[in-house]
């Protein structure tokens, strides 16, 4: 058995099965597997993947023995069929498929009739007195074999059959009669032979050994490699071959062909469903030449066997435990199956599959969580394009935030939201956005960047948003002066209406109807299903009361991180920020004067300018400070009993600054400083590498006051919830600590402060503090940042940012060629990079625990929402992951099925 | 002896010794040795540093049985003087002094004359009948014991001896009479008792109490913490107190008082130097009212004395086996021994010192390694600014490169080169510089930069050039249209003189007269101690050849890092780099285009556009390949026989392109484009993070040509060399690496080049290819790395930077105060963060070394010549270290020191 080659089945019997995937294909394994489960099934064999290395290992040739070895399975098949090769009597027709272990469009497919030749055809008409369904299926054999085994184009033979058809005049193949037919076979050789360069094969075993190397040599063509590559599909042998007996359903009224399913693929629903033709050859279904009948119909048209037919559906079904996908040939009133695959279906189909199979107890719940894919989830949760409507595609970018959106173009966010406020759609189209554009990005139904990947600010506020993005398309030339972008010559202007694909990352002109996505009942039991297997708890990135609300329907346990610097944007709070900024600044300056004033009345007289300095800081504190609470007790009131991870002020303050003139100018008259001041300003906090700048905790090093007022304003907050009975459970995150140093002496500002507000409220409360993990230095030393922080959060973003050394605003450039080049296999912004990265955060995992056992520890980067990623989070024992609110329901579904695949 | 807190010596004995200095103090343990060695230094007892601890923990009470103690040590010494605390007949005078194991300026220092009260006074002048000696030690006491041990200001005292001297009319203190000072006693013991609240304490052992508690309260005035906070002095558990019976050098002129060295401390001669005072306390020899004389008046004056004198220093420096400074006091006739210890040398001295005591055998090569500071080395290679000209510091930044230089304010590179043709001298000023500075930089005596820190562009650019620079100088307004900076309100103004000092970051107004420095023979001789002991292989960074002939100088074995970039500015070349950049982009373009082709035709015009654009991108190269081999060949030449690792391109392409509009304009009439195309070009390679953006290795995975060319240019240029007979180890550097995938492919276009270039040559040379090590991801996964490298080079300067987050061209704002929390000790761009970054580099080399045993390492960032980091580099077992050329002496003394510290 080590050497075996070839794998007969016929007869009800099949020395193959469906576990044999690797070595048979998914075709041969699932052909043996009817075979021998009694269903009628034309006979034949399969070469197996083994074969196909071996042959591309020796470079074409044959292995020894493997000539006999087919010789003596297609005697067998022969023997099966009562029929011989070339036969002209009997003759034995067959078909040649690929089949992989998986399911991989690119290479070479199908030829059918394999063992046709002059001799054979006469034979046939002779018999059959059907010369037109001889000359028929000859012409196309020679059409398939030509293109597909010897590369002579389609188009050639193509072309002969249409000058035929304008010699007859007539639209249709099947309108030919049998002398035109007879005519283009002729002609068809000649093409072969001109083409090819020798006549075609009249001998069916040089027929069948050059179909087969056809097949086995489709295996390392370009375009199978690189699907290969994209799916990152390796450790295959090779592809099978497939060799089946033909079967007819094109030889008279009496015969027919179809595709049927045992649900319905597109709602899900438990009925059969499929279409078929009478007197029609499989390809005539998909041709769409002529209208094929709904598979009841069958039931009046030939009753026994739609009556086979639909009990085999049944049985296969049950055997296989999964919706199949099947197709069938009646040759002369007899069926035969000729092929049952597990059948594509729609996310809704999924999900309901799923929900019923389990109450039909075909599958248990377990199952039930590996039948429906993240992606399927992903797509139920987003409206989605209609899928029949046309699409005139401009541009393509990365797919950012997934969606559909219709709108007219705007190019700035102030316009976004004045036309979003008369009740315009608008898209927004930005080279790329900024923490400035929030209000605009709320507003628009869409947004498109020039520039950024899947983690840029657009793309991470979208997603946060559940609202459509396209970002880094960078075809498209954006001209803020004229209001209009570019695309090669197409030129689009402000108020255009232009439509988004963000699952597509596609940009598209014109308005495409939208469907609204429906969460079924089934979605929700479903989650449930998942919710009972999963170990991971799932908590939101939410920012806002309203983010916590949506994210807590889709099934939230918590915020795991809540980003306080969107609060600092809204309304009048910006313009207390920038007073702040300002005094921090010049508060500097006075540190700085301070300690070189040289006489002691220089120095008096510098610290009553450094204290009004002070108090103008303290004030644009105390001004933001309600404001902040304000927000808290949204969020506390909406997460009420669930934990809410804050993550204190994170971003550089430059960001909190005007870029352009106009808007400093504003800035200049609002805070009556001098423009000048503005620019000085700006051009002072501006960092050539602000991802690595002063930002996050060092904020909080350099300005203490800053954390101590959010510090005082989320406690604030929890203790007036508290004092509507509702549970707050507040966990105050330090971002972008690097050492524990850092962390003490943060902490103790915050703790101080802490401290006085419980004095002042004479009120407690229970509160956390905890860290970031997102700085490589503070994954390294863990252990001792530990002993400082009662819960860890891997801020994966920013880690991978630093770990890899790729900025994620600028990465877009250059990560394509890399996961072209096959040097990263995904974009580490969108899957972890586990290799690396992740050696980062197991470190960082075991180092703390290592010094506190039963340390609380999740994610709170984009990561803590795709599906391998969370798979990695599972197995190196996190104890939640936090996504954007529309991602919930995946991580849900992608923590169960971490749970099961890591038993 | 657990329990014992006083150490007594007298008599030639002593409890305490040399070796006790942790309990003792420094002082303390050597006025033990001394005595016990027979020198006659006046007895005393030294209170421990444990009592201070005590002290401190008990909030300022004395532990039980102290109090005991010291009674039993006074009533000791009391015996050994035949003198007891306020005895008016034979009253025993003590100093109080502190002591801490490190010497430690800040904490109180010296409380003399203790013991004297009015009594006391009233005996002196019975018995010596000099009342103005026993006045004038008197209102010493008040006002030294006031202020150092009360906290009354010495300046309430000067006040009231300034209208003493007026009243008197005479300008010195020793000229009031016996009278007058009686007087000023008065008004002191006023003074005393007005801004202390009590009387003047006239008890003995009050005032020793009091004193004592002084000295251990001063272990914790802000002051002292801050000291030992910025001398990273931890461990101590606290100061010792040293109570001493007085001797006079004041009492008539048979007494007198000095200090000497055993060798001269600013040549290093080996010669008896100091000088003394007749008739003085110690004090008026630094006080400078009288003029000093040279310690050979002395064998003329009291020759006895001298000789004395003079037999002790050499036996004591015999004992200590090192130069000896020491304080003397000659006390009617009888020399005392006051104090000795290890003197401050200059580097020069130090240098000296050390080889002279080897070839005396005084010491052995390994002490003699200990004995000169890599600080010092540093100092003897730079010119340094007279000592005793006088300097008008206007601002202070950072120390970025040491040395001294003067010359005239210029503003742009451009100008810097033009005035130095016309002979001029310049300081180059700038916000910052970039690559496109290198000349001007070069044309400049030193570099001034309002912005950057120790390892910005500046600063590294500078240390390679061995050329002085003061960076990051916030306070510095400077204004390139007006030509001129500001600081404060000093204006400096084109054409201006100031003068740089890089060691002491200082920057002064006008010329400072400078001293170039002597490398004396003694140099070389220390060098070659070191390097007998060292076992890290020490190279250099060097990019020119110029360079590398200075390194080779200083003892570089060979070049660790030769950076290509540099040589892509010079001249005519970077106009063809330009071309590159501009053809590579629209290369870029081509292949987006060619991709989205939808017609044949289309295509075919796409492909020859293609291949235009291809040429003119390999044309540019092909016209840099001689440039890059010619400058290798120089190198390759300088350095033979020993290896030099070639770093292949790393900055990002944005730096090759000019920022301002005016020579954008040059480039676009040069290149013959649109201005718009060369802005267009500049925004479309800006990144928002260039550190982690598009650069090293990630421009060859995207440009493979580009180090194509370079690889060519290093081996053809190998070739020609070793035709000259001449050995060449090439080493190429792939920077920037953080998968071996990246390298894997990288290297294979590398690898295929050279072979080209073999087969087109017909000739080879051995040439090995590795890898930085900087990116995090690097040093994770080292041991996949590994496998494809043939050396690891760390570059800790990015490895820091992605480590621990920290731009370094944007830290130098925030870091300062990070250092001053204590957050971290020092700067982590001057010396490694061991614990965090140095993790990494310690598993990067355990995973390498884990695959490849005799994995060849080295580090070639800022940290090769930074004495700990080197420390560092030798623990973990790295092969070299690599520094700038004027580094290799204190990297070669910094590696022996290693070597001995880590036996």
């Amino acid at each position: 058995m080590a050497n075996k080659r070839v794998y007969f089945f016929g007869n009800g019997k099949a020395e193959g099965n469906a576990q044999m995937k690797e070595l048979l294909g998914g075709k041969g394994a699932n052909l043996a597997e009817m075979m021998a489960l009694g269903i009628p099934v034309p006979p034949g064999f399969t070469i197996s993947t083994n074969v196909c290395a071996d042959y591309n290992k020796r470079k074409g040739k044959w292995p020894a023995g493997l000539k006999e070895e087919v010789q003596k399975n297609v005697a067998k098949l022969e023997r099966a069929m009562g029929a011989k090769l070339g036969d002209p009597k009997h003759p034995l027709l067959v078909s040649v498929r690929s089949g992989a272990a998986v399911s991989m469009p690119g290479m070479m497919d199908t030829v059918l009739n394999l063992g046709l030749n002059d001799d054979v055809v006469a034979g046939i008409i002779e018999r059959t007195n059907n010369p037109r369904f001889a000359y028929d299926i000859y012409r196309r054999f020679i059409d398939m074999f030509g293109d597909v085994v010897m590369g002579c184009h389609h188009e050639y033979f193509e072309h002969v059959l249409d000058s035929a058809k304008k010699k007859a005049k007539v639209q249709n193949d099947n309108e030919l009669s049998a002398d035109q037919l007879k005519d283009v076979v002729d002609k068809y050789k000649a093409v072969y032979k001109k083409h090819v360069g020798r006549m075609f094969p009249q001998d069916g075993a040089d027929q069948l050994k050059l179909a087969v190397n056809a097949v086995f040599d489709s295996w390392n063509i370009p375009r199978a490699i690189k699907y290969r590559q994209l799916n990152n599909i390796t450790g295959l042998l090779g592809t099978a071959v497939n060799v089946q007996a033909m079967v007819f359903g094109n030889m008279g009224d009496d015969c027919g062909t179809g595709v049927c399913f045992t649900r319905n693929p597109s709602t899900g629903k438990k009925e059969f469903y499929g279409e078929f033709l009478m007197n029609a050859q499989g390809e005539d279904v998909v041709a769409g030449i002529r209208t094929p009948l709904p598979l009841k119909k069958l039931s009046k048209v030939m009753p026994k066997a739609y009556k086979e037919l639909t009990g085999m559906m049944t049985r296969l079904e049950k055997h296989y435990k999964d919706m199949q996908d099947m197709e069938f040939t009646i040759q002369e009133r007899t069926l035969y199956i000729l092929q049952t695959r597990t059948g594509k279906r729609t996310a809704a189909a999924a999900v309901k599959n799923a929900v019923d199979m389990v109450k039909e107890k075909l599958i248990t719940a377990k199952t039930a969580v590996t039948r429906v894919t993240p992606e399927q989830i992903d797509r139920l949760l987003h409206p989605h394009f209609d899928a029949k409507a046309p699409r005139k595609v401009i541009a393509t970018g990365l797919p950012a935030s997934p969606g559909a959106a219709v709108g007219q173009v705007v190019f700035s966010a102030d316009l976004a939201e004045q036309w979003r406020d008369k009740g315009k759609k608008v898209i927004l189209v930005r080279i790329e956005t900024s923490p400035e554009d929030i209000g605009g990005m709320d507003a628009a139904e869409g947004i498109l960047t020039a520039r950024g990947g899947m983690t840029s600010h657009a793309a991470v506020v979208a997603r946060g948003m559940g609202k459509c993005c396209v970002a880094g398309v960078a075809e498209l030339n954006i001209n803020y002066k004229t209001n209009k972008f570019t695309v090669g010559k197409l030129a689009v202007k402000e108020g255009d209406f232009i439509s988004l694909d963000g699952s597509a990352g596609q940009v598209i002109l014109g308005q495409v109807p939208t469907v609204e996505p429906v969460l079924s009942g089934d979605f929700g039991k479903f989650m449930a299903i998942c919710d009972k297997i999963r170990k991971l708890n799932v908590r939101t990135n939410a920012d806002t009361p309203g983010d916590a609300v949506r994210a807590r329907e889709f099934g939230a346990e918590g915020i795991g991180l809540c980003r306080t610097e969107h609060m600092f944007f809204e309304g009048e709070r910006i313009w207390a920020v920038r007073q702040m900024i300002l005094a921090a600044e010049d508060y500097d300056v006075m540190l700085e004067k301070l300690y070189s004033a040289e006489t002691a009345k220089e120095e008096r007289a510098i610290k009553t300018e450094y204290a009004t300095v002070k108090k103008q800081f303290e004030g644009a504190l105390k001004t933001l400070l309600p404001y902040q609470r304000k927000d808290f007790v949204g969020i506390f009131k909406a997460m009420a009993g669930l934990p809410v991870t804050v993550r204190l002020l994170d971003p550089p303050l430059h960001e909190f600054l005007p870029q352009d003139k106009k808007s400093q100018a504003e800035m200049a008259r609002r805070l009556k400083i001098s423009p000048a001041r503005v620019k000085e300003e700006v051009e002072k906090l501006h960092e050539f590498n602000p991802m690595l700048g002063h930002r996050g905790c060092r904020l909080a090093v350099t300005y203490p006051a800053i954390y101590r007022m959010q510090a005082r304003a989320i406690i604030e907050a929890a203790l007036k919830v508290k004092k509507l009975r509702k549970v707050v459970l507040p966990e105050i995150m330090i971002p972008l600590i690097g050492s524990v140093e850092e962390l003490k002496f943060v902490k103790t500002e915050i703790l101080d402060e802490i401290a006085q507000v419980f004095k002042e409220k004479k009120a407690k409360i229970k509160f956390m503090v905890g860290t970031m993990i997102e700085v490589p230095r503070a994954a390294l030393t863990a252990d001792e940042i530990a002993g400082e922080a009662e819960f860890f959060s891997f801020g994966t973003n920013d880690l991978t940012q630093m770990t890899m050394g790729f900025s994620r605003d600028d990465a877009g450039k250059f990560l394509g060629e890399y996961v072209e080049h096959g040097i990263y296999a995904v974009d580490p912004f969108q899957a972890l990079d586990q290799t690396g990265v992740g050696k980062l955060v197991e470190m960082g995992i075991q180092l703390g625990r290592s010094v506190k056992k039963k340390l609380k520890i999740g994610i709170c980067g984009e990561h803590g929402g795709e599906p391998s990623s969370i798979d990695f989070c599972h197995r190196v024992g996190m104890d939640y992951v936090s996504c954007s609110p529309f991602r919930v329901p995946i991580a849900r579904l992608a923590a169960a099925q971490a749970a099961l695949k890591n038993k």
